[in-house]
């Protein structure tokens, strides 16, 4: 059964992750106690509908008690405090967190906490660019991995509960150490911004013609530069442990490349096999359902700039019977044109092709 | 007056982007004449419409004398040696090739060729992942950048001629130098695919837990890595003189970068200064029309996996009266499941967001 049945969560800080746990859990019929430091954020939260405010604590009348779980919603630093707190003052009789570094937050549990099993750390993979309790969404966690990250001390009871809020919100539980957690996000999400960022830094200084022919792979390389350096100076010092060492091995790679580069008839073999890496690495990116990924082949299509073009496109391909598995779109300098790259498997391409032309559009390479 | 009005462009060497210039160039009523080594390819570019198999050289009948442009597509290092025959040999009065580097040509030519004023090396910035004549399309360098290098040297006539060419196939002409030209695909497109290659290749060894936690962010900055090792080693060789520096920057940051991360306190500002750098560059990148980078906002729509979907969405914001200025397609792991990312000007975003949702759309963060 339901291990949060007719229980209670309490959702501490109401910000948008918090929030977003309160609306999911809510909708999902879980009563829902929030709480936050500031008195008008709480307001809104449970404006929006994201469950009521704890009671006061203590008594055991209808809707007291401890709640079954506290999902602390803080900044990494505050979590340990705020757990040991919740679970001290008999607010909740678990805790979970859902900082974006796990280390920190269980080390400090482990340090300050009196029964620190009762805390496991977790981490749901998703977020907003905007935050407050209005950006917050009932489905910000759907079809999201959401880690959980127990250790050899933590009670069986603190992950079920976990887990069984991770599921109500939709997301796709995953469990792991806390290391393997912060060195699976620092490969996957913290290396790849500093990539996309040193790359970005290279334009700031160049030339407009330079800039001028950039194309669509610049583009995609360095998309993720546009993050905001405050928020990413700090992830990268939460990390910084875990993520040195990626970038210790992309130096050394950069390293053999350059001086492959200095000796083109001896330094090709060297080329070769980094790039050989390459095709390798991108192949293990989950593709499609969580597959293995997929190379699809690509149909390019030239669309003016009028809305509703994309309409059109997409329902003449719609009309083809062929899937679009993936669509970029890219725009020519100089030009009130856009190139929309559609992704189908191959098989499919001439078929999509073909039905295209017939309806009048002009296709690209 | 056109330049090439009533006169014959010889094109050598019918592959992909050969072929491409023939059938541009013949679309536009220029007289195109098709040379190859291979004959089975020579004939299928005369197939596809591409232009007319050259004539034997020599005489002055209807359609004989030199050509007033060659262009020269054969790989970089076969270059000079072809301009230097066609030119001496009185096949074309003018020449250029289309190889996608520009000093190792050009040297070479001056080196070789007798009067080598007669040439100009140009790059049109486009090209597919498939090639030979069968690939070409008449449209392949509509709106795309074509670059033109004279020097000092250059008859004017020759660079006339090249961008006559550009201007018939609907490229957008630019002019520089063969070193800048260089230096520039070197930034915004030879190192952006080694920092993509490197990247992925972290990922390549890597367990299966930290690949599963893989999104959106970076799939995008290692896409090119998927390029063919083969290809990218000949034009990393032969660019290698103007890659070198370009990467010594990223190098020198990377090093600052992981001093910062040692000293998470005093590093701080190291730190923020690189991300503000990346997002300096990042500003920088053409946006639509050539214009600065705009930033858009993102509505995120979950859609299922019908074909069709894409369509209902598309025509669903479209009737919004919005302009869907960008698309990304995400698949949740695990799910069958796709989060379509529609970017919008911002202040368009309510409007769109509240048609979709009007029209039973699920809209995600």
């Amino acid at each position: 059964m339901d291990p949060l049945e007719g229980r209670s969560v309490l959702v501490v800080g109401t910000g948008l992750v918090g929030t977003s746990v309160g609306l999911a859990l809510t909708r999902a019929g879980v009563d829902v106690r929030l709480a936050d430091a500031k008195p008008e954020i709480l307001a809104e939260a449970v404006r929006l509908g994201a469950g009521r405010a704890e009671p006061e604590p203590g008594g055991d009348g209808a809707g007291r008690g401890p709640a079954a779980l506290a999902v602390v919603a803080v900044p990494p630093e505050a979590v340990a405090a705020v757990v040991g707190e919740v679970l001290e003052s008999g607010r909740a009789a678990y805790a979970t967190d859902v900082a974006s570094v796990k280390v920190l937050p269980t080390t400090q549990v482990r340090e300050r906490v009196t029964d620190p099993g009762r805390y496991v750390g977790s981490h749901p993979m998703a977020g907003r660019e905007i935050s407050g309790p209005n950006a917050a969404l009932a489905d910000l966690f759907e079809g999201r991995p959401w880690v959980i990250c127990p250790d050899d001390g933590t009670h069986q009871q603190a992950v079920t509960r976990a887990l069984a809020v991770a599921r109500l919100v939709g997301a796709v539980p995953m469990t792991m150490t806390a290391a393997e957690h912060d060195a699976a996000v620092a490969l996957v999400s913290h290396a790849p911004h500093v990539v996309a960022a040193l790359m970005a830094g290279r334009l700031a200084g160049a030339p407009g013609h330079e800039v001028r022919l950039a194309g669509p792979g610049v583009t995609d390389v360095t998309r993720i530069a546009s993050g905001d350096p405050e928020l990413w100076t700090e992830i990268l010092t939460a990390n910084a442990a875990a993520v040195r060492p990626v970038l210790e091995g992309l130096r050394t790679d950069l390293d053999r490349l350059m001086t492959a580069l200095e000796s083109p008839v001896t330094g090709q073999p060297v080329l070769r096999e980094l790039l050989r890496g390459g095709n390798d690495g991108r192949s293990r990116l989950p593709g499609k359902h969580g597959a293995a990924h997929t190379e699809f082949v690509t149909v390019i299509v030239a669309v003016d700039d009028r809305p509703g073009q994309l309409a059109r496109l997409f329902a003449d391909a719609g009309a083809a019977g062929v899937n679009v598995e993936d669509v970029r779109i890219e725009h020519a300098p100089g030009q009130p044109l856009g190139l929309v790259e559609l992704d189908v498997r191959p098989g499919a391409e001439q078929e999509l092709a073909a039905s295209l032309r017939e309806r009048g559009w002009t296709l690209r390479g």
